[in-house]
């Protein structure tokens, strides 16, 4: 997992400590069990633990690879509230989502926030923070915005009214027009619509080396850590990849496909147009989806699929063909 | 139905009473009954009914509810014309998109027409019509397009290179980068092709409080009343929400899908990715449709539903189970 | 085949003869036969044969209308090779992808290379190529990006936020918001990955008379001659038209569908939303496909299809009743 500076993205709102932070979810709070206080400067995914953290949990999870005492958990389960209780500060709350985004909204400024504040200069006809950084040998095309924290590295071709924000580009990567990179997960809870009810997106988008990505795409960034496109990738245009995604080194993926939230994807993924993935399924290497197929579950490696549901492409075609012989 | 001013948003090109109307159609007239001679202000539909103004329809409707005699009515249809030709004035014509063309053409200007006139100042980086009205406490990004008439109401985040036009946006909106609202809705009768025979859409589109939406977004504006999403409504990246659609509060509608032409849709609605709705069907109170679904006819309330065409998500289910079976 | 001048779009970058080329590409030969040599302007299509330039081809297809010999081949077949060897000049390769990247990475500068150069005007809010051509009677709304080589004819209409480079926009033609026309061809080898494997899109975009194409688009610029929209057509929003697509006369097209790659299509097509073609097909005059197709061969004239695989709407709707009958 790549690590990265949230507070070059996100600029940091409030100095909290644990207590402080309890004071904020007080009215949710059913349970506490501290073991010591300290200062609060990030929130942690279990997958990529940051000292001096809150972590959201609803499942028991092995952390026996962190040893430190300097991490906060924040569950609604009482098994893990009881689970986690003698080794970290735990917090039981009744409502997981409204502590994570009172939390979060509380540390970091975003831009889904009014107050949210970034400093542009028009450079060359497009509009470039004073907090992003951008190696010399860059192409960078008319009418793009781009954002705060944003690190885009030598060799990348940036083309024209494209939104990049939230994101680090690698070396290489070509990114069409009109697309949008690090735009807001669409992560919320159902119970709770609105705008102000986004649950704070506070991740970001990684694009390694030699990525191509199409004309009017949109890719979300992640809700804590990273939405990860891997190296030599080709993006057709009008592709969607939503926050939390992964996908390998290799992919190609034509026209209008869509990857929903935290579906994680191995190398050398071929993926035909109009094609879509369920959230939270693993994907193996090697594995090819044919045109219009709506992927709803984990897929082996070397795999090819068709479909919706999509099965594997030799049942598909036979599926064809007896439905064409029932029909005569 | 929410009234809003025209001319706001399209300028007014003549001023046009009944007669004059008579004569810029008059090759298409079939039979003609006046009842007295008044100004032409406005286009009407029978869903809203402005003073002064020309209806076009094709049915026999009850307009008990309206007893002014300062409305003109257009149809093609002799029962029609029959039906209403004691109590309106009333014009029979032989190509009544024909006639709705030349009369709203004649009576404003709109941006499919070369003479369709803004007048913008660059604030911060953005367009921003002279025409328009900004609350204070409103954010707007970088590359933003802000036409005549807009109204953004206060709370409202409209990120980067975003495109709005011929709408009115509510209190607590966020509309997210490369989104494009108020654009031409996709209106024309296909015996007569061409950009210049697009019906001229002249309704708006209408944001209300707290919603969000997604990024590289499209929503046409009506053809004469409003396009309207509802409150707390959450839309996500690549939707299509296309002219006269009625979507109701609480509706969550997840990337890449799209809502046809005048269909109208209660609260509640939930729809996974890459879903399609039919034009001009009624949706129900807490429906909830599946991601890839094709929903092509009325849709009851508290309805489940999957595939294409959509049916109830049981029945979807069992006919996968049952193809599966018949492959053995 | 409608012909453009290539360098008003990619500028040349070296001035090689047939000798030069070879040694460009020297370590993949694996045999040559070469008549005299001449210089190398340019890249043809067989469709398209231009004077003094390189011919790529895997299939002997007959060049009998033309009888120049300032022509070379390149294949890596070795009876096309033996065919055309006492005609042409030809050269047989290992890799022919290669060689087309090779040589015209070396004839021409484009867009998806660092060193691709243009210049720009700010000209009331869009930037505009200096080395663009606009009739006078044009409307360009703001925050638009329109490159090098661009014509656009008179009475058309550009509206907010498009980009449009390596294209041809005819009389009357509009183009609505967020669209971007011009971009790179999705065309590469998928053993070859990565952004700089792109295969060189020198092709351009041409859009004919009176054609409305929607917002938030994408249609992507040919490899060597023209992805062509024919007069009148109708595209909704949120389409994707790839790279080589030819489409006659009078298409209406609905919204989020997309045509793959090299698709041939008469005139008077109506396609409903959320429908894809397969690339490398033909499809008639007047064919019909309801919306959420996925048309995966060639379709005769006067067809109406559905489903996906798309079949005559007929069968389709029996098989649906069928499936009804079943679950019962």
């Amino acid at each position: 997992m790549i690590k990265f500076s949230r507070v070059d993205f996100f600029p940091k709102r409030n100095e909290l400590d644990i207590n402080l932070i309890k004071n904020l979810i007080l009215d949710i709070i059913v349970d506490i069990n501290f073991k010591l206080n300290f200062m609060i400067e990030d929130i942690s995914s279990l997958e990529l633990i940051r000292d001096n953290s809150v972590i959201f949990t609803e499942s028991i999870l092995s952390l026996n690879h962190y040893n430190q005492e300097n991490i906060c958990l924040i569950t609604s389960k009482e098994d893990v509230f009881k689970f986690y209780n003698d080794k970290y500060s735990i917090i039981l709350v009744n409502d997981i989502n409204k502590a994570y985004k009172i939390i979060s909204n509380n540390l970091f400024f975003h831009d889904d926030d009014l107050e949210f504040y970034d400093e542009f200069k028009n450079i060359n006809g497009s509009y470039i923070s004073n907090y992003s950084e951008i190696s010399d040998n860059v192409q960078i095309g008319k009418n793009c915005t781009i954002g705060r924290g944003v690190k885009i590295s030598k060799g990348s071709i940036i083309k024209n009214n494209v939104v990049l924000k939230n994101c680090i580009i690698s070396n290489n990567v070509t990114i069409c027009d009109n697309t949008t990179i690090g735009s807001t997960g669409f992560g919320f809870d159902l119970k709770d619509m609105g705008s102000d009810n986004i649950l704070p997106q506070i991740g970001i988008v990684y694009i390694d080396d030699n990525v191509h990505i199409g004309a009017n795409c949109t890719i979300d960034r992640a809700k804590i850590d990273i939405t990860y496109i891997g190296k030599n990738s080709m993006i057709d245009n009008l592709v969607h990849i939503a926050h939390n995604v992964y996908i390998g080194n290799n992919a190609c993926i034509a026209a209008q496909s869509g990857i929903s939230g935290s579906t994680k994807i191995g190398n050398n993924l071929i993926v035909g147009g109009q094609s879509g993935f369920a959230g939270h399924i693993l994907i193996g290497d090697n594995v090819i989806v044919a045109a219009k197929s709506g992927v709803t579950k984990n897929i082996n490696s070397n795999s090819t699929i068709a479909g919706f549901p999509a099965i594997d492409i030799k049942e598909w075609k036979k599926n064809i063909i007896r439905n064409k012989k029932n029909g005569h």
